[in-house]
């Protein structure tokens, strides 16, 4: 079975989102002009990262609230992947279940074993947040994905923020690639 | 005259203290068994990195509480240089200045003219937090230098906190050394 990752850009002072949603054209500078599947922006070592992000996850876990905030991405998921999205409550005007979201409402247990299945041997990515704690609670989290940006946001939503089972430390980083305006930084979790 | 710095060992979630002074273990083990000035213990890219800031620093500027949390460190700070206090109210059993300590209470503007005199064409180094921050406020500070770990601790002192003037976009970074659990990063501010 493969790995379940959280992976975020994250802002030198730890937010993945300045107060009240802002800040994302700060964060998300180092994609380039381009959407994030669209990384002719990006550096060449930014782009040739994103690609093999890209290559070896095999489907998302997402929160409902990121699934409202995005409109549902337009209709698929911009990682082109099929996305599991915990809710309490399914939308009514959707399929439960598609090749593009498969809607879950057991848990972060259910939403992970369901994407697990779905990547196969790939990797399952979450974004951070509620969902990357809950897995990181759940001792369901194998590995921090962080693409840490020189910006400082003094506020907003944290990484992962208070959670049950802390200190933690971390392995790595195992892996350290230095892009534009942004450093990627993978780490283990011990368990 | 020598630029002003930040630095600090900061955990991946941003804190440069865990809750009520705790954590300290955890983020400091990159220093190896020894203290900071005893780098034996620290791997050698480490050491390296230890030696080259203990060599372009001139004086430190540090707040009241850290003063006296670490018990004015024994009698001189640890990288062995003129420290300079920020106080409300200087302690009545010692000098206001001498090669050890200088208090002052004039605010962030005199503390930083009190040190960049020390110093001379050397480095000014604040630690993260308060002083920091104030430093950031007043348009004093040239560069951030975050020694970051790989352990979460899910709350704490943040490296900066909420500050006027955020969200703040810095430059670099300018350098990355991977260290042995730590990497060394700097980041210019724009002035």
């Amino acid at each position: 079975m493969g790995k379940v990752c959280t992976g975020a850009t994250m802002s030198l002072d730890g937010f993945i989102a300045g107060p009240g949603e802002s800040g994302f054209d700060l964060l998300f500078q180092w994609y380039g002009p381009g959407l994030p599947e669209e990384v002719t922006g990006a550096s060449q070592s930014d782009a040739e990262h994103l690609r093999r992000v890209k290559e070896r996850t095999g489907a998302l876990v997402v929160g409902r609230h990121l699934y409202d905030l995005t409109n549902a991405w337009g209709g698929r998921h911009p990682m082109d992947l099929t996305t599991v999205v915990l809710t309490h409550r399914p939308p009514e005007d959707r399929p439960v279940a598609d090749e593009n979201f498969v809607f879950v409402t057991g848990g972060i247990e259910e939403a992970i074993a369901t994407a697990q299945k779905i990547a196969g041997s790939r990797e399952v990515g979450l974004n951070g947040g509620q969902i990357a704690r809950q897995c990181l609670e759940a001792d369901l989290l194998d590995e921090f994905h962080v693409d840490l940006v020189p910006v400082l946001l003094g506020g907003g939503t944290p990484f992962i923020g208070p959670f049950e089972g802390a200190p933690l430390q971390l392995e790595g980083p195992v892996s350290t690639v230095s892009g534009k305006g942004v450093t990627h930084l993978r780490y283990l979790v011990r368990r």
